[in-house]
């Protein structure tokens, strides 16, 4: 048993996160996150982000491919959503703050949709369904995986705050398993009914239980942090069940409590019976919203 | 205004609930959200249920069945894994309950998978892929959408407590909108690795927005009863979105409060700025677990 | 390991209690609360409700008095706020359901307070002084616990719905460890500024503790059902502590989470390593709104 | 409206808070908390600090003795254990950094008493029953405000990382309305069964009331920063209704949602139509472990 020891007061990040890693509660697990995280991105040959939640709406996307652009991951699994809103902004339109007070139906009336303390424009998901149809343009009939088609789209953009255009710049893979689930989804959906591609998901299932199969053949390192809950999640974790390799490195930021039994909040030691996460290997979970905690973890990173 | 009344103790469950309607907090919502209920059920010609967390292994398969075949739903939007664990049931498997106390390590070591206080075993889930491929067996070539081929599966079971039994019978749409992201999804994968059909969800796009564009044109009401949150909640909105047609009535049932800015904790006030949910209309959310909620509902319903 | 049960669809509240005891998650936890309860109900010679949260005011004091009157419960140990609402209601005041929307600034304006979709109005607040100061009027010179003062003022009520009046004629002691943080309190103190009584909560403890040591001594089962955290559940949980007379039987109704570290979300087990709860006794958490759990436990109990 | 930033990655704490400002959901609250905080700290004459949660056992009691030696605060509301636990390590006691997966019978067996994950020894609760027997031993007879008691233990500690020795040398007030509520007043109330002094609180009532009575006829500004909720939270707040003096600046950190209509959870909108926070003055809530939010806000501050 080691001693609590006082938090420091320090205006320095890293310092501020290591110095919670000998406090308790949250702090302590924030602490060991970073611990983690080091292995991750120092040790692992496959190192997931898994991303639900608004996190390119709310002011996190140039972070996240921040994070892609110096390979601490090289596959980001996520939202549909969250990839119609980089596209948004990288296609010149906005999010807005707003007060929460704001009535809903008036929104509606003004063509505000709200995601919480957010605003987002009718007028610019309009913009984004023109240029997306400019943009895929000249795709070529046949069949696509969502990461193939992520990158098509990424290697386009020139907006340098955009994930979608650091993951395609970095080789990162992004996936996108609810892809019909989105914005985006709606919008190839549409186009697709008078062309001749098609966007599927088993194609990505495919990539990522191979990848998995490889990293155990190679005997290789394999770490995650997961963002949020959801279908990224579960994708990412069962690829590690199917092929046999629980990852040895998790890291888990999430506001969903265990006890009402959904895979959200599902801890990690869970995961461990089910050969998703090695149960010899090093896991936290971390309760806290991302927009707090992503930030410090990864400016500790840095 | 009107006065707090002192809540009726009762033996009789539609009583108890609607005596709730008249405290405060989740009592009054939950009151409120049976009032929405009987809307939904009486007047809407599509009816809808949302349903995410794991619904069918904690003993709920059979309720929500008897939900379908008593006709308040005629499209359920749901996760792999709900299928899933049904499908191992009606395949002769079972879930056990077990305390949480048990270490996952060795549960692992003994072939238990972990839902928290339930335990799956894998000669189980071997069962369900040796099963699901006889059921298969005769699957013609041909694209899939999830919901036809989930009707395929149902029409072949005998198990009378099957969920997805119940709904092929009725007559009731099945939609898993993140299909691969799911044991279900990966054993299907696994099969059209060498067979010539494939399932896409670009078709239940199309199915469910259809829908809501035909209600749409003839006017009619649309419920909705969303239980968890999750890619299931977001795709049965954003039809109403993408076709025009705000739900008229909607109940959801969370864990999750909106403060953290993530879709499953979302008002549906929020939903009202989208054009996903009326802003005439009615809408109230529960925070209360499923598995205390839906008991209540249904059986006031009944 | 015994299977998981499919849920019975029933009208009868006690039914269905046990019902879910066979299920998962939550709803088994109530039909694990329950069954404790049972054992606190008919085996306990020291019965003690915890109750934090605004429960008088919500609708839930009628039913609270029923389960003092059914002597299910001996000792309650509740907030000042919720002894506050109860006589608001008892000196002729009434609280009401009003809708979220409400501009707080507004209510102020109208001499309207909010708890949350409750409203109470200044001037029951001012009716309630009045006539506390002539309930009080004849109270003697000396030093009194809260548990006296609450059992005068409980003798001399008339309106039967009220929980204090319930506690009176049942003999059921009532005790507010934080008598001083509430309006009672305030009222109380204000009084006392020109008269020769004085309350004081260390007579509280000194009974509390007594009892626990009595119960020792006579090697008889104690019992609690903790409603919310707060001062009342340590307030309870310290007095077993202090005698060495652990609660042989315990049911917590809560919403918080143990990882934040507090007291109010802390876990029975903890419990255990402070001698609060026995640990080779039962107990059992449910994380539910109170206003759902209780009616369910109590029509369930009667 | 504005937009919606991106965060900057940055080593700087204070940076990195501002930065957060311009982004959503809690980190937008965080950021609003600083600014407020840096109004509390420089324009207000009342400068209350409440505090639930176990904030001194889990490495922040240095921290919050920081604060008040820099005179952030003068007034410090909080619990009975909070005072407890400094105690015990100012004294020469600890508490250590345990594993969730220790059993809590084996840890009663050990003497060991468990915080969610901080360990405390019973020989350090006997260490501390010891030496306050000697601190208290020249107490003078008479009846004592919690604050007067533990402002007289304060001046007679020598930890310097002690919150109660800074308060005392730094001229803050602590007040713990429910005293009797902790070890610390079993400890007094033990003591006082054989000596002529008394701890009572409706003294400590008196002085913040007087307190706020005070700020009002002067017009002074009135700020306050809440930690979790419970006691420390309403008892501040009800001075503040009672004078009639509303608070100008108001930070709540928590973890509570208001949807279950605790006072804990309750928002500072609805404390305005109380008259406990001025409706034009500023106020925001952060959903957040305090063990992450507090030294990023004191870090930033500092």
């Amino acid at each position: 048993m080691e001693l609590v020891e006082d938090l420091e007061l320090t205006s320095d990040v890293k310092r501020l996160v290591k110095s919670m890693a000998k406090t308790s509660f949250n702090a302590r697990r924030l602490g060991e996150a970073l611990e983690i995280l080091e292995h991750v991105v120092n040790e692992c040959e496959l190192r997931v982000l898994s991303l639900a939640g608004a996190v390119t709406p709310s002011g996190f996307r140039r972070l996240v491919g921040e994070a892609l652009r110096r390979r601490w991951f090289n596959v980001l699994i996520t939202t549909g959503a969250n990839i119609t809103h980089d596209l948004l902004v990288a296609f010149g339109g906005g999010h807005y703050r707003i007060p929460l007070e704001f009535d809903d139906r008036l929104l509606k009336g003004h063509g505000v949709c709200r995601i919480y303390d957010i605003a987002a424009r009718v007028q610019d998901f309009e913009l984004l369904e023109k240029e997306l149809r400019l943009v895929l343009e000249d795709v070529k009939d046949g069949v696509y995986s969502t990461h193939e088609l992520i990158k098509l789209i990424g290697l386009k953009l020139r907006d340098e705050g955009s994930l979608v255009r650091s993951a395609a710049v970095s080789g990162a893979v992004v996936i996108v398993p609810a892809f019909y689930d989105s914005i985006l989804g709606v919008q190839v959906w549409s186009l697709t009914q008078t062309r001749n591609f098609r966007v599927v998901e088993d194609l990505d299932l495919s990539f990522l239980i191979n990848a998995q199969f490889d990293m155990k053949k190679k005997r290789a390192k394999t770490g995650i942090l997961i963002v949020g809950g959801g279908v990224p999640k579960n994708f990412a974790l069962q690829s590690a069940l199917v092929a046999g390799k629980p990852f040895d490195y998790a890291v888990q930021i999430t506001i969903d409590p265990p006890h009402y039994g959904g895979l959200s909040g599902a801890t990690l030691s869970e995961a461990v019976s089910w050969g998703k996460v090695e149960g010899g290997g090093r896991h936290c979970t971390v309760y806290c919203d991302f927009t707090i905690a992503l930030p410090l973890l990864f400016s500790a990173l840095a």
